[in-house]
């Protein structure tokens, strides 16, 4: 088996064929990098999409449109400058940034039982972990609690704001900007945001950068209610399919589509190996939910799990630079019983593991019981809490039942011990709700877990389409990132029925992208609409090409349009096929202000 | 050229083939029929999934499940019993009720210039035209203010409380219907829904039934806030291409997937005999544009429209069957200039033709002047309103600025003219909406058009993802059926880009089931969860094959499965793809019941 992937400057791969990594940039697009200020040493990357220009209304002149500079996820697959070899991995950026801090270590490797067959048929990726030192937190709540402006924090401060840089030059007028102005519900988004805002949101708990020292590959990302909201996408293989070659196609494909943060799920053989390749090959965090690998260790017998062997499953994999873990420490014993008459019981497979052990046992979880242990493990790696909802509701008729919202205050205990401990935590939301119940889990998330960023799985906001639940979730998403939810974990259109291939990956990041602008739309954030309106400035002047490139997803609108008026001439028609040259309405509206401003009419 | 379409027990055909109709049954599916009470003749049909039996917890005994009633639109396309000819046409169900009435009599065809190439290349299928005696109004909320609960009220009684009756056997248990109880934010849905509560709500104006009584094919239908909420499939051909059997197929495959309503707005040639085909053809209540046909007969020419040329639309229209007309009165010469500024100008093909005129000549929209007399013809058949929205915001800059809110206000206050009339009227409404602005819009078009029912197409909550409009509109529908749309116009994925092929019909047609579905849960309709309960139920039992039945696309869903785990005995497994056997929440879970059981940890 081999892994050496070469680069591949091509259409994306069609579904099911040999997966190399795909690295064309976008139609237009160019990779550009902004430098630190505090931190010259950074290169913080974005996508900058050229225009045409466009016709100046009753003349023939053209009048220059700005290329768009655009948030970019996709790391260095889309830059054409940079060599990609899988087998190698990327270059770790931020090891030099670690270095200069001057309070980790290298160290031998800790653990060396992985459980399942890894390491045996796989080249190895692995690189020497580093710890800190004895005594030294590393985490970047740490360092913002001590008043430090990390590399990490002026990262993301300049990512941000990128967008808000090109605004100011830009499209926005003084009646839009006031009747657009957003409604954030409580949320507080700067118009600037700066590396010291950062620091203040991460020191206070309301957002986190998942950046593991032992991931330097890594770009930093920032996960918080006053920031844009990020999307997660699940990979990973089970006992019944795919490959290590597929997933870290699925990684690079899945950032490319814009996925801000990548869980690796794998179930089956090769967890170790497959998560190494992903990890050294990720410039985005990684989570894993560890207990998944624990559970291989004792061959899936859940009552034999024990805190030594969960213990060094977290050490090894905060060892290969897993930057956040799913941890189900809030499912208590006592809440055990109130799923017994659910419609679905138990649906988070973390959570039923848990709850297996703890009825077996007729003891309290020990993810709780050594909750301040496993304190001390992140902290040494900065690894950060994603505290996960293994009581979330399965269907409708389960939505924010006693069991959810008891395991959810346990969340919010368990947020204020690790922030003792200036880790930084996340805490992860349902689920399958309807509607009207999204608002009350928003809420009670906020209290309960002192604004400690959410992160949510859709919610579907109905069981009846299964095949479609990146839609019925995509609903519930938009909704509840706009309340306030500060990541939105995707779900496939494979959701409930099978594991998602490629197309799917990106069929749920493109949703679940349009989701969490629309959500940025809702709350005002003050960088989110420009790209909105340069993209209907294109459709109203009928720049095709323009409106293509500047979506989420150029090939799939390009092909759309050429399926019924495919020659070239035709993107610079005044018509489409819809309604046909005689019926545009776009078309006659040129005519309307030509003729309003022949009658006076435009002085309104 | 023939239109004689076999029935085809087939599966549906693949996208580009030659269109025939479809015709088989979905899966495990019987179509039924429920007689009238006050109107024994009336036959309303549905369809009745049956189910596979449970396994009894911790027992090797069986348990059944009762079979599934779901509202049917599919008309008598899925009933095996009836033969299909698209040459001839439907059975016409309703011809006895309305010469009951004796208000009606068969007249001549009035109209015969119809524009376009129609008639010459086509077999005709019209029917002799009917309309009221003179001095009647035959619109069903003459006949609701008048006391008279007509055959189509009772038959929408009978079709929305149809899984009210199947709920109450049903799964709902007194917690679940507490916590879940909805917030209908101002609906009054009650338990049961009465042919007198349809009556009432007609009376009111809160509800309509469109029903031409030149289409006595229809199987009735009601739009309203407290009724279920409808979505519309638009249809239709345009200059650039598609034919009549296309056309025709896509109306039953629509349907078929649960369109409530379809508009036709074909525009290009044979626009006559196309919607004859449609009509003769469809269950379901039709719609149109009529300006379309008129700018024909024109030849494309928006600024030699006449009231005349118009009226003799209106009336040809009539008397074809079209159930509902989409007529842009409010766009009136005052709001054009409102425009001028706007990111997207006017966007809807109705208002950019209107505007046109009333530059052109300076004058008002001889809509609006002429308004009361489009009255006088809608009540001689029946036709309902449809108030178009012609400038609503084609963009998010463009959301809920003054053009917008000022027709809306005019669309108010032409609905009192209409109810002045007894014509029934709802209200179209945008269109791209940011989330946050989304409520604005319903709050203001339930004051200003007090409670006539609201048909919104999406909104759009975001502009940046041509190829996915309909998600990104789906998440705005969903909302907006959530606070009160009756009916929500579908988007398919080709909006802004071409023309929706077959299978853009059925996803776009899905999506928007979705978001009325949504909507009913979050209303808290009595009858909308016993399907994802049902559903819910079939997954947590591994009963596949009724997840799949019960699901919105049985099709899909099942296709999905099988890509990873196609064998038959799979469909049996108590796990699937995603986790296999070791992992399997739902299987733990069933572990954890078990263990709870021994131990006594149920008590709880």
């Amino acid at each position: 088996m081999s892994l050496t992937a070469p680069v591949t400057h091509a259409n994306p791969l069609p579904t099911g064929s040999q997966p190399g990594v795909t690295t064309a940039p976008l139609p237009k697009s160019q990779k550009k990098y902004l430098a630190g200020q505090l931190h010259p040493e950074i290169r913080v990357p974005y996508r900058e999409v050229s225009l045409s220009p466009s016709k100046v209304f009753n003349s023939d002149q053209l009048s220059e449109n700005k290329p768009v500079a655009l948030y970019d996820t996709s790391g260095p697959y889309t830059d054409p400058d940079v060599a990609i070899d899988v087998s190698q991995g990327l270059a770790p950026i931020r090891t030099q940034w670690i270095e200069k801090r001057n309070d980790t270590e290298l160290t031998e490797r800790q653990i060396l039982n992985y459980g399942g067959k890894s390491l045996l048929s796989i080249p190895s990726l692995q690189r020497q972990p580093r710890r800190a030192k004895s005594g030294h937190n590393v985490s970047q709540m740490h360092y913002a609690r001590q008043g430090m402006i990390t590399p990490e924090m002026e990262f993301v401060a300049l990512r941000e704001n990128l967008r808000n840089q090109v605004l100011k030059e830009g499209l926005m007028d003084l009646e839009r900007k006031s009747r657009l102005k957003g409604n954030p519900l409580g949320a507080q988004i700067p118009e600037d945001i700066t590396p010291e805002f950062v620091r203040q949101e991460i020191a206070r708990g309301r957002a986190i950068i998942p950046a593991n020292i032992n991931h330097p590959e890594l770009e930093p990302v920032i996960i918080g209610r006053n920031f844009l909201v990020k999307i997660n996408a699940n990979i990973g293989n089970s006992a019944v399919s795919s490959s290590i070659e597929e997933e870290v196609e699925k990684l690079v494909w899945s950032i490319r589509w814009g996925a801000d943060t990548v869980m690796d799920l794998s179930t089956g053989a090769n967890i170790h190996a497959t998560r190494d390749y992903i990890l050294r090959n990720a410039p985005v965090p990684i989570g894993t939910v560890p207990i998944y690998q624990a559970l291989e260790k004792v061959d899936g017998k859940a009552e034999e799990l024990t805190w030594d062997i969960f213990r060094d499953t977290l050490i090894e994999q905060a060892e290969q630079g897993v930057d956040y873990f799913t941890i189900h420490a809030g499912v208590l014993l006592k809440y055990v019983p109130l799923t017994a008459n659910r419609m679905t019981g138990i649906v988070s497979r973390g959570g039923s593991i848990m709850a297996k052990w703890c009825l077996a046992h007729h003891k309290e979880n020990f993810l709780y019981t050594h909750f301040e242990d496993i304190c001390e493990i992140m902290k040494a790696y900065d690894v950060s809490f994603s505290l996960g909802d293994g009581l979330r509701p399965g269907s409708i008729a389960d939505a924010n039942d006693a069991a959810q919202f008891g395991e959810l205050e346990t969340l919010g205990e368990l947020t204020q011990l690790a922030w003792k401990h200036d880790v930084q935590t996340m805490i992860e939301g349902p689920g399958h709700v309807p509607m009207h119940m999204i608002q009350e889990n928003m809420e009670k998330q906020l209290k309960h877990c002192d604004e400690a960023p959410f992160y949510t799985l859709g919610p579907l906001t109905t069981d009846l389409a299964p095949g479609y639940d990146h839609i019925t979730s995509g609903i519930g998403a938009a909704m509840i990132g706009w309340f306030g939810t500060a990541m939105l974990c995707y779900v496939t259109p494979k959701e409930h029925l099978g594991l998602p291939n490629r197309e799917d990956v990106k069929t749920g990041v493109i949703t679940y992208k349009i989701a969490a602008h629309a959500a940025d739309l809702a709350k005002g954030h003050p960088a989110a609409r420009y790209r909105d309106d340069a993209l209907s400035k294109a459709r109203f002047e009928f720049r095709w090409e323009d409106q293509f490139n500047l979506s989420l997803d150029p090939e799939t609108a390009r092909a759309f349009h050429d399926e019924t008026l495919p020659a070239d001439g035709a993107k610079e028609a005044q018509f489409c096929s819809m309604c046909g040259p005689k019926f545009c309405s776009m078309s006659i509206t040129q005519d309307v202000r030509e003729l309003a401003e022949k009658t006076g009419d435009l002085k309104a």
